[in-house]
């Protein structure tokens, strides 16, 4: 019975940070009174405190009250004990990494999965999947490991572009690396694009937004799912 | 008394693979009887037969024989005792896995370092630098380690891709990811754009080719070093 929503990107261009989501956010956490955000994927290297300020102001129009997991002495006690957990994105390697490093990589699946008011945008999506090996970010700093959340039977790719038919450039396209990945890896991977999100409640995955999403499998051509589009089996 | 080239790119979009370089090529190589190719990057799944069998086309058009590293019972000794050897570009993760799981990073370093004609394309350029934490590539397999073989005294960027003023995208440029490196490491990173290599000669490092390099250090604002440049005191 899980509760969570898993989305590509946290803003859209020309939008405030968190805008399209909100009326979806209000709902997810309807009711919670203590919402920890988790500020580790630190985007372009700004302090947790900095980032945790976003996260409060965007959330204090939903009339949320929301603190930084880092405020707490306990960090695996706040994740027992609150209501609802949002991970915003940055680096998917710092993200991890710290994670580990708190020790609460378990306690968070659990919670999630137990069905815990979830919101991750981007880093934060990645890491509900399998593993965080479809990450687009570098590899800044070193994790333990690359298992991640496994809310879901698969791995993300947030942020997906599709490949730009008039480049010239030969470094990898999207679609290339993902199937490199598939090259010794068998989970799927949903290439999630900017404005979509995963509606995971009553043990239905659901693919949400205008777009439709970019399904990878290992060994077939890729394909699109429509939106609104029931992603539950795909394993 | 290093004697390497270390190429952004394999190929130039409308060219044949390592067609731009076949002069520099040629020359590195020039007198070395045993050439080994390291296929281990293995670029879209591809075997090492299959990569190895592109490499050879390329190099017979200059009259040198290369042999795959999977080729040899012992890639540790074939490393010894060969004259020369090629990287080529793929997975950086999928190649530094390798190279740790044959033991062999030692031995290329030390060889490189004392002279042994080098060349490296992409993942192969990006293996020469401290760590491959500024590649570009999904971390598609974990290795043992981010630590690479330090040719050079700072980091490669290969493939370097200067941020679109148009995009509406809000996945991270890569001038951004290099600031998120950035606010955790210290070693400057150079962003080698496509048609763009080092060349390691009489204890200097030089940026060939026709473009420009755009150049990271911890703190500051990066900056474009021009063709023909010494890079020899970027540490």
């Amino acid at each position: 019975m899980k509760n969570a929503l898993l989305a590509s990107t946290s803003t859209l261009h020309g939008q405030k940070y968190l805008e399209y989501l909100l009326p979806e956010i209000s709902s997810l956490f309807n009711n919670c009174k203590e919402i920890i955000f988790i500020p580790y994927a630190r985007p372009g290297g700004i302090s947790h405190d900095e980032y945790t300020n976003l996260a409060k102001a965007a959330f204090q129009e939903m009339s949320f009250q929301i603190k930084g997991i880092h405020e707490y002495d306990n960090p695996k006690e706040a994740i027992e004990k609150c209501d609802g957990i949002f991970t915003g994105g940055g680096n998917t390697f710092l993200l991890v990494t710290k994670l580990y490093k708190e020790g609460i990589i378990d306690i968070l699946s659990k919670r999630i999965t137990e069905g815990l008011p979830y919101l991750g945008t981007s880093a934060g999506t990645n890491i509900a999947g399998l593993t965080m090996q479809t990450t687009n970010d570098m590899p800044i700093i070193y994790p333990p490991s690359f298992k991640t959340l496994g809310i879901i039977p698969f791995n993300l790719n947030p942020h997906y572009l599709d490949p730009d038919v008039n480049s010239t450039h030969k470094g990898e396209t999207r679609e290339t690396r993902i199937k490199e990945f598939h090259s010794i890896n068998t989970q799927p991977v949903v290439g999630l694009r900017e404005g979509s999100w995963l509606e995971l409640k009553n043990n239905k995955i659901t693919l949400r937004g205008d777009l439709s999403a970019r399904i990878f499998t290992a060994g077939n051509t890729p394909y699109e799912l429509e939106s609104n589009s029931d992603l539950s089996q795909l394993n």
